[in-house]
């Protein structure tokens, strides 16, 4: 007999944003004439730049054309890619980062959710709460059910500090979402020394790192000190340049960074997690590898930083608006979301947003328990919906 | 301190294309001006349709037009996409497959490797010998190292049938590679029959269905009565329209399908795939399900049916070429690859091949214990290439 994997019954059976997604629909079913305004799911809006655009276009003619045509690519993603992340991203930025350590994939949810197999079933994680429900889920997925939480409250300004965390693997992501909060260096630098004391693992989700304006935040976990002996890297095009529906991120894991056997010998990971993809990945497409390519051009640059703009100026007006409501708000200053205290039950108030306004958010309670309380706004969409998402939200708070 | 899953370390150190490359590299440094031809790893290297170019072209304009913009999808995949599928692929057949029943993904490698995470750590699983590699390096990845090998040899045509066996989950491909053999109908009934008694599973991969012109072989395990309860169907778009470099492939999960909980009741299975594929996967390209799209109009259909017939074209020439200088030969007949029995080492006969024909093939040897004795010769070539590896080998054979 044929028995299933039961850790997949102690997780909750509908992902988050699939339970929004049915709520969405069965009220725009009821009232067709609604305009909904979706300020929920972390979804881009604008179109791609228009340099990106280009190089799909010839990545395109180049599957036309058997003199040029590109079949199975490296699982690492194609060297013309890797070689341009690790100058642009990193090395202009003054970061020791090399092209080898640099692994392409078709998202960076992908290598949130698949990293975690490189480790013993009995590691011990540590995530944020409220949390990016991925790093939980596959945890549990995986048999790893005792996961520590570490509360991300008003009281801390939404960054919890190392102390008292007893994991060997803590997933941390800023500018964080969904709170939006983001880390200072000497935040980062002290779970840096936190990790290399304890021999634990940093795995930083730098998604939204594009959103940073100021410059005193630090965009990559490598711009602390000792932080490639102990921190692998996950950064994502979907906000950065616009590819959710086109799919392409990227995982940095440096030369030398290690875990252990259960004999106590070090075992580099990077040989592990390429093994990994080269077995159960066939590489991302070259069409969004060329794509991607176009982003680190001085056109791609200026193209993906404006639109980029355009979302802070967004995630700009919606903060201003719930401060100026009366709501306490944190986030929407380098960061795409706002992280609203509703002073109340999140998923009534996303109901009554939804009902009476025609507005999606998301309720602060799916991302843990520390979220009940809150709702996250997401700044991806047009002016003119902002504008109006606005305008119906006042009416109704 | 951080511990690494072990079971890496039980892998084993397979390298076969990187040590093929190996070879390779060293030959042409050897002999820089040989001239060498690859029939090795199953990469097409034709150009996509047009109909798939085309469409490709109008998804990029999709995403440079915010009205028309596509971000995040479902991550099962589109329904215009779906829908198609289950008419062409199997409804135009007389298959019982809905458009719910498929779930789209950026390849049936991934698909292949992914799908054992939903059973349980200790269920046995059979594989043919020689095989895929994906197939047991994810099982060994996940802690499962005994694994029932099948042997797939010439007293049984390399298609073993299911006695004996007594596994949980046995994987199974046909066409199959390396072999290239088919399986008749009464050979998948007696294995859908078994599962059915044993209630285990038939992992189905179908990556290779469209090279079938021989009308008696199924192209879907569905053809057989009884399949629904019993077996996952994996496809691929690589093969089938060349979309190795741009990546799309499916899976069916019928309604009803089912495997046990511990205390035996039953736990339907594609609520947990889609659990699965939307907490750890983001959906495939936009572009890419475009493209696919294409592939199932009628020109499309033609298209690509005209490009696998190329392909056949060049395996016939192979395998009579190779029939010919007296040697024993499987597929090259509804399938993309020629299995030689070529009487001795699988690696001494690729490295004279290399060495006295600049002609890469792959070693038997490097898909397990039966391959020894063999070696695969891939159709995806050029026909001038096809041809003049061919005339080369005769002189060497």
């Amino acid at each position: 007999m044929l028995h299933v994997n039961e850790n997949y019954s102690r997780i909750k059976p509908t992902y988050l944003f699939a339970e929004i997604a049915h709520r969405v629909a069965a009220h725009q079913q009821a009232h067709p004439d609604a305009k909904v305004i979706r300020l929920g799911i972390g979804d881009v809006t604008e179109p791609l730049a228009p340099s990106v655009i280009a190089a799909l276009h010839k990545a395109v003619d180049d599957e036309a054309d058997r003199s040029a045509f590109h079949g199975y690519g490296p699982e690492q993603g194609y060297a013309f890619l890797r070689e341009r992340i690790a100058e642009v991203d990193f090395r202009a930025r003054g970061l020791e980062v090399s092209a080898d350590e640099i692994l392409v994939s078709d998202g960076a949810k992908c290598d949130c959710g698949n990293i975690q197999e490189l480790f013993a079933g009995d590691v011990r994680i540590a995530v944020g709460d409220p949390v990016y429900p991925v790093y939980v889920d596959t945890n549990v997925m995986a048999g790893r059910h005792d996961i520590q939480l570490l509360p991300c409250t008003a009281a801390n300004g939404f960054v919890p500090g190392p102390e008292g965390c007893t994991a060997d693997i803590v997933y941390l992501c800023y500018p964080n979402n969904p709170t939006g909060a983001t880390a200072t260096k000497a935040q980062l630098q002290a779970w840096v020394d936190w990790a290399n004391d304890r021999k634990a693992l940093i795995l930083f989700d730098a998604a939204y790192e594009a959103f940073i304006r100021d410059p005193t935040i630090p965009h990559s976990i490598y711009e602390c000190a000792g932080a490639r002996t102990c921190a692998i890297e996950i950064r994502s095009f979907s906000k950065t340049a616009g590819f959710t529906g086109i799919r392409l991120g990227y995982t940095v894991v440096p030369d030398g960074l290690v875990a252990y056997a259960a004999d106590g010998s070090a075992v580099p990971l990077r040989p592990m997690w390429t093994r990994r993809q080269t077995t159960k990945f066939n590489g991302a497409s070259y069409l969004t590898q060329r794509g991607a390519e176009a982003v680190y051009t001085p056109e791609g640059q200026r193209e993906t930083r404006a639109t980029i703009d355009f979302y802070l100026g967004n995630a700009k007006l919606v903060r201003e608006a719930l401060a100026a409501a009366g709501y306490a708000v944190t986030g929407g200053t380098d960061s795409p979301y706002v992280w609203v205290d509703v002073k109340g039950d999140s998923w009534a108030f996303f109901d009554r947003l939804l009902a009476e306004a025609n507005v999606v958010t998301t309720p602060g309670a799916g991302f843990g328990r520390e979220g009940e309380g809150y709702i996250r706004i997401s700044a991806f969409n047009s002016r003119e919906n902002v504008l109006e998402a606005i305008e119906r939200m006042k009416k109704v708070l």
